[in-house]
């Protein structure tokens, strides 16, 4: 941390900024510059910066260091591969889910799950709980839809990821499912994501609507600290201006995440853009930034699905661009599957 | 729900989008413009708007009714006031709430509420389970923190507010807490406000960093529709592009949301802003513009708090502004304690 | 500036590093720390900071100093008032400036004059060149407005702003009106900036749409550098994500700015807002913050308007408002005329 | 347009409604629903649609027909192909510009053009007058600059692009350039849109930074409807809250553009990132998801640049990229050059 006097402060001043910061743990260091004194100051305590900012005399409180440690390239500088049923993300290898937006019945998951596993998907994707702005929405299956998930992967041999929504439905989680999502209006329920730290499975972690990027590499050390070293992050669209499509893709989180941090990021084209004929295009300009995976919406009869069927990709839809996307990864140099 | 057809839509086309439409539950009308055919759709089912505009032939499907009820001023036209400890929201009231961001021991929580006991605040505010972007930093006191509240509020003849943060906490609150406060980051943590539907006490609803109002009067709707009608909305800053302050404070959403609903909303200047001397001019800002009410942080030592220290205000200048925002409110026929 | 090392660079990178900043015309002085290295490097030249956060071994490059300095208050520390038709902007005083969106024609600017004026209003505003969206929709009378403007407010002895839009016009704007406005949409319009800076009448530059308040300030830079002082800020609400206001006013904007800037800010709440019935709340918002004036738009009939009749005030809504404001004004220790 | 009444509204209050939008040229159809009386407005005039909301017992007013006409696809069902230099934008064209942000001098500009043009780049860009937010940061060579880029153009049988600041600038841009660049600031410059209109060499507008898709639709209509058909659209970045990257690149408004008009649009990544290492895959993620050209700064020696060195790519690297780019539109069947 790095404090910057105001270039009028008084000699008494910054003796007092100095005792402030070491009061608070911190080893300090002096810079006398020709317009500005700096103080160095270094720990491993967590500080406010506002703190010190406020202080009579400082002009400028800066922090060096990133507040995420374990997530981080510094800490760890080879990319974390995650492999969940012969799929891996990371390290040069594109991994694809896909399947209905939310579990509605047996039926419509095993119409769905039988297309996409011919096309060669071993990772199926569907809610069971389901986070509705209305109450008066369908809310989901509940259990009964992770069984159904469950039954028809063990079927086709898929593996299951399916977002869980509150510390108590974990168990039921671990008992059913293979990759646990935590959804974008849950990337700061940190009570949630220190549970999720505690357990032994992947961890599919959306950024939030309006999170910066940071902040999703704060959710996932919050897991990482807690143990799972496995945790997938997502790119889901960030909140703005725009009305056109419902969110607006952040792609360039992908080589911005990829430099800083050594976990995958996969990418969610089908709820940034909420509308079908946006999934293709923006599934490719995925790849080609170079994101580690897509998770895509895929509905064996859209028009009559109870959530989303306006994002979701009719099976043949997928399939074509599907082996679209396995052609420009190889552009790329990367391995889709 | 108004469906309207591209000028170039064959009667065919008109037909099946008839259907669907009848399918889905509505009763239709149709009216056939010079340009255009609008079909009307009415009926109480929750109907994704986009799976109607991928339909052939449709150009646009616009709802016309607000996808909340209970909370409207159409369902209910006079302002709802809610009353905790002799303190009123609404109804041209203006209600103070004050106290610390964390509860971080007896002797700092009792210093403070004794002197905003003296300026004349009833309800007490202070967090015991705290949300924090980073696992390292301080989590809060939690049930102990409770407890400190509890007992310095009854000694001061005080209310109390506090965050809860998941469903699992609610019991351990009805116990200690007058009102539960629900964190922006869980504004949309929808099984946490199903549970708070359930419950007989206030809630103190927080706007997310990137909701909407409509968003933000869903998730009251979420609370009283589960039968709790004492829901108390909060704004607390949204976030831009602008780095100076934490948070862009959105006043013109006080006139906004009391023009649309009954409930009464109040503003939290602290979070907004994330610098005490911005709290005490958009404390003003808010009551001028017609705020019922304001949740404001102040320590009886800001540079040694655990937390937010740097948007607390001191006790003195607290006292010194509840009389200033006391005379602005007579200027404009409200009441403010 | 403050170029910290990443704590792996080598003395020689380090060398590299110094050397490079030198050769840009800078003075450096070297703090080694536990953790980091810190240059700092003292001087006056423009650099690009990415430029040396390039370079091999540096972790982060920090700005020390602000890119503007006239409009700073390090600069100039008291308030700049400036005085037009005998009405202040800063220094306590909260200055009044109304009319209508458009001027459509003498009779109308007559009738909307002759009634401000009796409200006590000094300062006229009207659009004779207007920023349209739609280049089908009605883009004001020109040179034909501005003469009216001048006609009317010499009628009621009143002074006259208007927006310019482009440095070809500014020869008759010196002509008729005592205020140069630059729109929202202009002020990045650097060339425009700089002819206005070698003019002598006052200019009210509004903020963009998405700008942020260090833009605004070097927006001003642009017009003090060129030797004109007499600069008003105006905010008029940004551009966020939520719909149900055109945009969103960011009243912290007033106190950030009075804490870095001695240049007056004022508010427009019609604009910002782009509703009748919010303009009120929001003037008084912008008042009770410490705004430094106010410029709202009134029209003697808002139905039959050209332009913006939506946000116009009735003048008799107008009246009423314009005293409430005074009161307030009052309140908080201010003159408002 | 569609006007909504409000469930309660009286049968005077409809008939005043019908009164009011028939006196505004508009012809009227009604229907009336269960609910909900709609009324129809068919018209070609322009009204503020806040106009008729604000009339007692409206509910809503809805928009039905575009603002912009010649630029969309109703109009114009074909792609709209702009060639320079027998280069092509659209119709499964990828055009590429490439060059450095600003001339500073002949050697700098013939070094970066000779090695551009050794890979086959046939647009030269380059900044001669420069759009800098700081009055004391370089300004660019003015006509100086737009020599260097013709000479150095004309040795190698390229075509010039450069940035066009003010209606006064146009005939020196006729004389020395190709195509006239729009620059984001200047998005909302009407008098500059409306004479480039007048001209007849194509016009490269750029999305400003915080202007929707359809705004940007509405400043290209301004050119079109004055009879200059060549427009193309270029996306480069738009601001959020996201720090990391200088803007978000809207990589979704490339099939969003292209769906709903028939001009070709381009994405400009260095501006967007503002960093050299994210060029490379943004440019990819352009291209993949559609683009029908890209505009890129390459600098024979970035280090020593005068403006957004930081951004610059290396020629060598800009080589390696436009090969893969070249691959990579090959796979979506497209041809780049």
């Amino acid at each position: 941390m790095l404090v910057v006097m105001q270039s009028s402060a008084s000699e008494d001043k910054i003796q007092k900024v100095l005792e402030f910061i070491k009061q608070k743990g911190f080893d300090t260091h002096i810079s006398k510059g020709e317009d500005h004194t700096v103080i160095g100051a270094v720990g491993s305590k967590i500080i406010d910066k506002r703190d010190i900012e406020l202080l009579d005399g400082v002009k400028e409180v800066i922090r060096i260091s990133s507040p995420y440690k374990l997530v981080s390239r510094v800490f760890k500088p080879n990319d974390t591969i995650i492999e969940v049923n012969g799929v891996k993300f990371g390290g040069g290898h594109v991994g694809m889910i896909a399947g209905p937006c939310s579990v509605e019945s047996y039926e419509q998951v095993d119409a769905t799950a039988q297309k996409l596993a011919k096309c060669g998907v071993k990772i199926l994707r569907g809610g069971a709980f389901k986070p509705r702005t209305s109450p008066y929405a369908f809310q989901g299956l509940g259990e009964e839809g992770l069984k159904i998930l469950r039954e028809v992967a063990d079927k086709y041999g898929m593996a299951v990821t399916s977002e869980v929504m509150e510390v108590g439905q974990i168990p039921l989680f671990l008992k059913y499912v293979d990759i646990l999502q935590v959804g974008a209006r849950n990337m700061q329920n940190f009570n949630l994501l220190r549970c999720l730290g505690e357990i032994r499975k992947p961890v599919l972690l959306k950024r939030g609507l309006s999170a910066t990027i940071e902040e999703l590499l704060m959710s996932a050390e919050y897991i990482v600290s807690g143990g799972n070293r496995e945790v997938i992050l997502c790119e889901r669209g960030i909140r703005t201006f725009e009305p056109m499509t419902r969110n607006t893709l952040d792609i360039s989180a992908i080589p911005v995440v990829q430099k800083i941090s050594h976990l995958p990021i996969i990418v969610d084209p089908s709820h940034a853009t909420g509308l079908r004929d946006k999934v293709a295009p923006m599934s490719k300009a995925a790849i080609a930034a170079g994101a580690d995976g897509l998770i895509i919406e895929v509905h064996n009869s859209p028009e009559t699905a109870l959530c989303d069927g306006a994002q979701s990709l009719y099976p043949s839809d997928f399939a074509e661009l599907y082996k679209d996307l396995q052609a420009l990864s190889g552009i790329i140099n990367k391995v889709c599957c």
